[in-house]
């Protein structure tokens, strides 16, 4: 009997076959969940002048030396107009939050703390500091400062920080060009009505939409179970893809094909077959730059390589740290093979804390029993009960 | 002083003011983060036949009542071919995995576990029981069961139902019509250089990246300060949009005439001010079916004002209940006014423990700063010192 690799080792083989997939340009509004490949600078200070934060007035406080409390008013500083100049030092100009802020001045107080009559101003309030609700030229960012820096993963918050510096085109790390392979001729299409011994396909569909969180768009296909036609297939996926996902003829059948086919085609294989359920049957290897993740055909076992073996990949790939979170078993549980147990959990944030619910599901041909679940909880093997209140690594999959 | 409304009676405003948008049908491979307008049920039994659940071979276990323990294999049952049949109850079939159990037999036993040498399988095992390796007919779902629920949020999983059922076109949520408007004549476009007293638009980049992560995809529009421009230009978004997003100009300054304007439109103002920061000026009101959320112009006010806000609206429009997520404070705040605070975090998954910790920012204007965050912690009112350990509500806009 071939011997299993453990999960552990299984991550660190893949994780020392990740692939740099190079560098391109995109419009900063389709870099989001890309990564990015350079660093983001700051191209002026911001703020880039003394800018007032707040509707009100500007004056100058030697002003009020004197007790002085009523001022003139000059003018209006509206924001995006170029600055005015306060021309006599007693006398205050109105400004708007976002504007520069007058020359000869150096405070604002808001409508708020003001009273306006008769082209005059009068403060309600005399306790005043230089620079008040002024947002200085340069004090969030010096010009030149990095704002983002060079691997991070572009949000919301990022695409901001693209446009307020100007970079309309941004480089960050190319994907990988995947193709996702179905195998097995009891498989037909959605749109067909199975016979009674045929299902329809649908990892291939999981592992596309999975993809999608990436932000990869795989190309779909399916092979008949012949030789001949995977051989020849195989062949130019090699060549036109970095990536090739199959989803089953990984396992003891006389139709399993796959790992014979890849032997021929001299992609070279790492393991084959993990000590995990599901996904005993997982294959992995790789030809040059190709990557091959040969995923068992039972839909739970495909999805749950993806998350713990395909997605890691991807991060480190792209440089991004995956991230290892964890969460609390909320019921007793006992699993008996010897093998690392990727238990079907729903997730639950109480008071800060991560709980992990088990769903009983019927095995790994259950699909629809993912339909109730957040995330599998990784039980390591080596042991047979495993209790309430423990943590245990998860892998989600769901976005809120 | 106008009234400032606070956060949660504002919440409570635009909950109660959610929007139906209707049914649309869209490709299954479309679906994903959409919510089903229609319950998934099983088109039939699963398995829609009893299935081999190894590789192997099948025999019936009365044959082993004499003590036989070695089967003449009268052929191969592939996956995807009709049933056969055993014709000699002494015998047996090689059977493979997601095959239809041949009839006349009962049990499956696995490669591993026999021997085959001439045409001739021998056991290595007998204490076998019936149905052994068998995925039973119907055993993980019956024809008809609901398998993913009206109003389920389409991820991975429910993509693979749904491909299953055969369900290549599914009934989803219609998203609301948006458009994101800036306004504010300090601003230029992406692509443009700024003069001295200039900055480039920021905030409907982040709004309309924002709304991407729900799927939507908003117009973009910049419209100047000037009162007869934005009543008609607004006057047509309320024809054309659900949901009319501002950022900017609803705050005190001479030229903050979106409030007025909107008025004058016969928008009904449901707020003005919110007792929080940032994001204190927010404005919030309807027209008939259309909703407009008007947040302040402030980078980090308008970030924080979607997700507060907004989002929820959103999701509960969708028939979506909104996660509440907690984490665990993990340093002490103060903070004095007495105001709703968001607070800027990073975010650490300790043990499945959800760690807090506060980051820095120079306010409202220091976007640059949120690359650092995962999220706010709504610190709530009434209070000026937060202490290391406590609890409190998280939003956060990242995915992983």
């Amino acid at each position: 009997m071939m011997k299993l690799t453990p999960v552990h080792k299984a991550l660190e083989i893949i994780v020392n076959h990740t692939q740099d997939f190079g560098v391109e340009e995109v419009h900063f509004l389709n870099s989001r969940n890309r990564i990015l490949a350079e660093p983001i600078t700051a191209d002026r200070d911001f703020p880039p002048f003394d800018r007032v934060s707040m509707d009100g007035i500007a004056f100058h406080t030697d002003a009020l030396k004197n007790g002085n409390i009523r001022f003139e008013i000059e003018g209006v500083q509206a924001a995006g107009s170029p600055q005015l100049s306060l021309k006599n030092p007693g006398n205050c100009l109105e400004v708007m939050t976002g504007a520069v802020l007058p020359k000869n001045t150096n405070c604002v107080l808001q409508y708020e703390k003001i009273t306006i009559e008769n082209g005059f101003a009068t403060l309600e309030e005399t306790a005043l500091k230089e620079w008040q609700n002024i947002h200085k030229k340069g004090f969030d960012k010096k010009a030149g400062t990095v704002l983002v820096k060079e691997g991070s993963k572009v949000s919301a918050a990022e695409i901001g920080v693209l446009a307020t510096v100007g970079k309309e085109f941004v480089k960050v790390r190319k994907q990988p060009k995947v193709v996702v392979v179905s195998t097995g001729d009891e498989l037909v299409d959605v749109n067909e009505t199975p016979l009674n011994y045929q299902i329809r396909k649908s990892n291939v569909f999981t592992l596309a939409s999975q993809l999608e969180y990436s932000g990869i768009k795989a190309e779909i296909v399916h092979l008949a179970d012949d030789k001949e036609s995977l051989k020849n297939n195989i062949t130019e996926y090699l060549q036109r893809f970095d990536v090739l996902m199959f989803s089953g003829a990984v396992s003891k059948g006389k139709f399993d094909f796959i790992p014979e086919v890849l032997d021929t085609l001299e992609v070279k294989k790492h393991f084959h077959k993990v000590s995990q359920r599901p996904g005993k049957p997982f294959w992995f290897g790789t030809k040059g730059s190709k990557t091959v993740f040969a995923f068992p055909g039972n839909p739970v076992s495909t999805f749950v390589c993806y998350l713990k073996y395909f997605r890691v990949w991807y991060q480190k790939s792209m440089g991004l740290e995956p991230r290892n979170a964890k969460a609390i078993l909320s019921e007793d549980v006992s699993f008996k093979p010897n093998l690392t147990y990727f238990l079907q959990v729903a997730i639950e944030n109480k008071k800060g804390e991560i709980h992990a619910k088990p769903i009983q599901g019927n095995g790994s041909g259950d699909l629809a029993n993912l339909v109730q679940v957040d995330a599998f909880m990784e039980l390591p093997l080596g042991r047979t009960d495993f209790f309430k209140g423990e943590q245990f690594p998860i892998l989600t999959f769901r976005n809120y």
